[in-house]
């Protein structure tokens, strides 16, 4: 360890205590592990303030040392977002993990950055209330992570992403001041969205140490049908319809091509199918209310029977009961689950406008199919984000090192086509190192312009997750 | 004219044609008036650009020689915003005014900046989609300056803030470039949230010339309701009971006191008492829904039923038709035209935490009552949003001038109540010039100089609506 390594360490351990500041390989490796094997991390220490005032006084430290400053919460991340160089410093959230204040009537909960959001679903369920923002790494990623990342997960169709669930935020600013907005207010305009540029921007701008989010009423009666359907467009035709005659009541419309189901009851043994035969693709629907007497089952019922006249679908079972609900529902899990027994594969992160969900699959699938013969693709999604998982695994008796190769010229040529459909390379992952190649490519630079500009101006000596979402000044 | 006044005139000219530059007094009148006549407005010329690329090259021959811009759409604001110095040329957006795409599958509208709201509701409704952003001035304000105010509104509860509204936007930027952010997608998290940032800041940081909204199904079925309840307090938990009870379906919820109520029925002959005495508060409740058998009756009469039982509510009429349900609302509307018949009013736009509404109003009361004895509050607004409407009419046989050289004084009072109470001296109306001087009082100066740094990146040489939303740097 250098003269210099030390003195930083020291001046570290001064603002936050010995015990706080991690230096030993083994406690460091969950600091440093990278999801997908994609990255190497290393750091100088990683850091664990247990406030927002430590937080500040060690921003204000590696300011005034030029320390660079990877933030990181439950480092669950996909695209590298937490991912340092040796110089910089992890600052993790974990010990910053209060609740600071939850308001059941006025529908709002106060929670610091270190809060795991599965701990903040349940405080929310507690009182009565329900906190709608839900994904895979919900029993350890932290909620100041899911907003840097502007999250999104399974209940985006109903509730909107991580950003559309926050009221306020307090965010410590490159210099180390604490800027306190954490408004509690559905109506407040006094001045420039702040807050919304924070959010997102993945640690560049800025670290959010609290927020106040908003609460929702709990739901308490769930509808769930299996619906099969002839073809994608027919899909996305019972999407719009659902909106109108359902009220916007939909919590998911999740979309599964056959060869997905087809895979998951073969490797899954607890799936099984709902229907006496085959269709070409299925929807799963799933409404929900939060009144004491229930009306969404009522509500469904009516809708698919009319969509069946209609002939917009080609047959739909209901569930009946939970257990059926969830088999519906372990269905489409399953559909995640299979493809670990298909061997290695690819996967995307795109969103297309609704109109553009069956050319951008259909254009998707022959020019992976001419790149990759064999290559077998799972597509599903959430139809109503326009978020389609277009994952590929290898094609049968290969070996996967050779399909791993085709890995940046296959996702290139999937990017490529969201581009030309008008969609996006990152739904709802983000940038992270992984991404800023992309940013490069399909942003105008008009627009990546604006960003640095901004960049510079809350961050002028680059300390805040450097090399994280925009690309590299050349 | 001087006769670099008259260069710059010529150079405009040469951009946007001669007759799409306005000169004379008779012309620049609709531009110049301020609508509560607080401001006096005076301007170089008018400039009508048609599209985006003529604004553009408006924008960048301003930036080239210094000229102020003051962007302006139907000027129906009341903050001063769009009120311009005579070295300044006002960029009026009303000839930029086409809806450039309607996709009522996709549930989406893209439109430019000088399309009358009305016109934007009327689109969406021909294709059996609806808008929700509604405000008194719809007819003739333009949805450019309903972005850049980020505006509120009648279905705020439900809907949200333009803001809220907004699936992507394109602006034109200080040096007069054009950024395309004109995204469609519900899930991109492709780096900074720049869209937010043109929200909302009143022109200040750049000219928003189109923006992709999103659409609705349109509501078919209304519930309308009036309750009679004992105190704001009791409003106040009815209204965290009816989002749960109604799964959120409420639409308004709108609070007027019993002053409001006899004021209406004495002033506007119309109005009819639907009680057979007079209660203390009032709750005027609406839900809707799309579907084609309608549901939202039932689910508010079982609320009802439900709220009266457990002493939450001393009385309700559910309306039975809709004319009934048209009379409920003609109070809710006559409560603003009464105070017209009340002599002269002072009016704030104030929001507050939903717990703090009771205390607020008692402490604003009393405060306002010492400083003016005699004065008459109209208390009325919208629960759900916080947003209330305190009201004040001069005591009777006063006059009027010596009630309104109370303005800043009671208006200081009103918001200082509010601040601490965590509340926005601005809710809906935005900063304009009327409230920079709120904005350095009340503001953290950490935010404003966050403010003051992202203005000063994106608009360096400040020609982008000089003088407004920020305070004067001292």
């Amino acid at each position: 360890m250098s003269s210099s390594t030390s003195h930083f360490i020291e001046g570290i351990e001064n603002i936050l205590g010995k015990k706080n500041v991690l230096l030993d390989q083994e406690k460091l490796h969950h600091h440093l592990v990278e999801r997908r094997g994609r990255f190497n991390s290393e750091t100088l220490c990683v850091a664990l303030p247990s406030c927002v005032e430590e937080l500040s006084e060690l921003v204000r430290f590696c300011q005034t040392h030029s320390l660079p400053i990877v933030p990181q919460g439950g480092n669950t991340g996909v695209c590298g977002g937490a991912v340092s160089k040796l110089d910089s410093v992890i600052v993790n959230t974990k010990r910053m993990n209060r609740i600071r204040n939850i308001d059941p009537s006025g529908y709002t909960i106060e929670a610091e950055a270190g809060v795991i959001l599965a701990d903040l679903q349940v405080a929310a369920n507690e009182c009565g209330r329900y906190f709608p923002l839900s994904l895979g790494a919900q029993g350890s990623c932290h909620i100041g992570g899911n907003l840097a990342t502007n999250a999104g997960g399974v209940n985006v169709l109903r509730y909107g992403n991580a950003r559309d669930l926050v009221l306020g935020i307090e965010a410590v600013l490159a210099n180390g001041e604490i800027w306190n907005g954490l408004n509690t207010l559905r109506k407040n305009n006094t001045g420039y969205d702040l807050k919304n540029l924070f959010i997102g921007a993945e640690g560049t701008l800025g670290i959010i140490s609290a927020a106040v989010f908003k609460l929702f009423p709990a739901p308490i009666h769930q509808s769930t049908a299996l619906i099969a359907v002839e073809s994608i467009k027919k899909a996305v035709e019972l999407f719009s319809k659902t909106r109108q005659e359902t009220s916007d009541f939909a919590s998911s419309f999740e979309l599964m091509s056959r060869y997905c189901i087809d895979s998951a009851l073969r490797n899954i043994p607890e799936c099984k199918d709902f229907f006496e035969q085959p269709y070409p693709w299925y929807v799963l629907l799933e409404l929900g209310d939060s009144t004491s007497d229930g009306f969404c089952q009522q509500l469904n019922e009516r809708f698919l029977e009319q969509a069946f006249t209609d002939e917009l679908i080609l047959d739909a079972v209901l569930a009946a009961s939970s257990t059926q609900a969830q088999q519906m529902w372990r269905l489409r899990e399953a559909i995640v689950e299979t493809q670990l027994y298909e061997g290695a594969s690819i996967k995307s992160d795109v969103s297309v406008p609704l109109l553009a969900i069956e050319p951008f699959i259909e254009t998707a699938q022959n020019k992976v199919q001419s790149m990759i013969p064999g290559v077998r693709c799972f597509v599903y999604g959430h139809v109503g984000d326009g978020n389609i998982h277009f994952n590929m695994s290898q094609p049968e008796d290969t070996n996967s090192e050779a399909f791993f190769e085709k890995w940046w010229e296959v996702t290139d040529a999937i990017h490529s086509i969201t581009d030309e459909l008008n969609g996006s390379f990152s739904a709802e992952h983000g940038i992270g190192l992984l991404k800023t190649r992309d940013m490069a490519r399909y942003k105008p630079p008009v627009e990546i312009k604006l960003m640095q500009s901004i960049k510079s101006a809350l961050d002028p000596n680059n300390i805040l997750n450097p090399g994280k979402v925009l690309p590299p000044v050349e």
